[in-house]
């Protein structure tokens, strides 16, 4: 499958591009050395990352309008902060606001950047993420991911896997929905943007949830491609 | 005057960073060859861009929803066609459709890619223009703009000079208006900027409207940096 009519390729971020896990838990530790010696960062990753659905499907049910991710993960910190038996009044507000930005600094998995430097001559990369324009921004910047442009929930005011998320990131670049590939780790994102008519690009991400992952370990559906990471993406497109 | 708050450069795009009467001549000159011989390609980009303001005053006053640069563009060059006596029922609609997206295809000035390069390592560079998302980023590629994100009025739904093009610029950013800088080759734009409490910076441009050009050729206001061109730029903040 060469995905011949495919002009742009669109990325899921938060596991697919860069490893969510190990970065928070890198910019948590210190922070739970000082206000909560006995957690595991890695647990305490994975609380935060579990209000992540949540919090989004209020946003996609009409209960609240949308919402920037980045606000988003201030609030669910507060919850995880919570979760942990930790109180969010008894840290300066300084501090947890720097703290949920956390998700700026992530750091990408070790064949991104070259991956996307190579798929970049052929194609149009953007990130189709929920996250903010701000974050996903920032990201790029600290990370010198190559996007063409920043895309994702901020621009089509819809968070994944809401069908605008995906056909008005087309509209905006101008092309039909088979003209832009969804690249992501995870089979439900694809399933979703494959109902809308996108092609569909799975790369595995093994390790997102730690060493003990049981999801998304392989393809769980007819997608145009499965890739074992971005530079084998690259090698399969002839980039 | 050093900017010491300034954290985003938002970069007014024609005129100031690309130079679209010559880059519109270069394109329009085969297409009149053969479809109007006696037309001059600069004289023809002049007519073309005169609709400019026009066109967006119909978004901007409210008699029209907010419609993409590119699509402005089209209608617009039927009429500078019509202008100068050609008719497009005339012409294959193909031709008109490729030759409506001759903005994306514009050249930089000499400076812009070293001045963007060097001002990148200190502030996030975002386009602060009138096009839209799929034009400003097919410019970016084919021309190398280091752009960190690509907004613009697309992304604010509101064309300069409305306060909103501004304002909410600095609000998908994250910072506030006085922590973002116009930079721009027009003193009436950088006017509106100020008035909404942006920074201003004044680039000249003396050969956008061609050799004969009288006007922005001198800043007209209080801007907070005047400079030659965008190496000067960088140097003055001492990047």
């Amino acid at each position: 499958m060469s995905l011949n009519s495919t002009q742009a390729l669109g990325f899921d971020v938060f596991g697919t591009v860069v490893d969510w896990r190990n970065g928070i838990a890198r910019q948590v530790a210190p922070f739970l050395a000082v206000h909560g010696p006995h957690h595991d960062p890695w647990q305490f990753a994975d609380t935060w990352r579990s209000q992540y659905q949540p919090a989004m499907q209020q946003c996609r049910s009409g209960t609240r309008p949308y919402v920037r991710l980045d606000l988003l993960h201030r609030e669910m910190l507060v919850t995880a902060l919570h979760r942990h038996g930790l109180s969010a009044a008894d840290i300066p507000v300084s501090e947890l606001d720097e703290l949920a930005l956390a998700w700026r600094r992530l750091d990408p998995w070790p064949d991104v950047l070259e991956g996307l430097q190579r798929l970049r001559r052929r194609f149009v990369l953007v990130p189709m993420s929920n996250g903010n324009i701000a974050l996903l921004l920032h990201m790029a910047k600290r990370a010198g991911l190559p996007w063409d442009a920043i895309l994702g929930s901020e621009v089509t005011q819809a968070y994944k896997p809401m069908p605008a998320a995906y056909l008005r990131t087309a509209e905006v670049l101008g092309i039909p929905p088979h003209a832009l590939c969804l690249v992501a780790a995870h089979n439900d994102d694809l399933a979703a943007a494959r109902a809308c008519g996108l092609a569909t690009a799975f790369v595995v991400r093994p390790h997102e949830h730690g060493p003990a992952q049981t999801i998304d370990l392989a393809p769980e559906g007819p997608w145009n491609l499965n890739a074992r990471d971005m530079i084998d993406l690259a090698d399969q497109l002839g980039c």
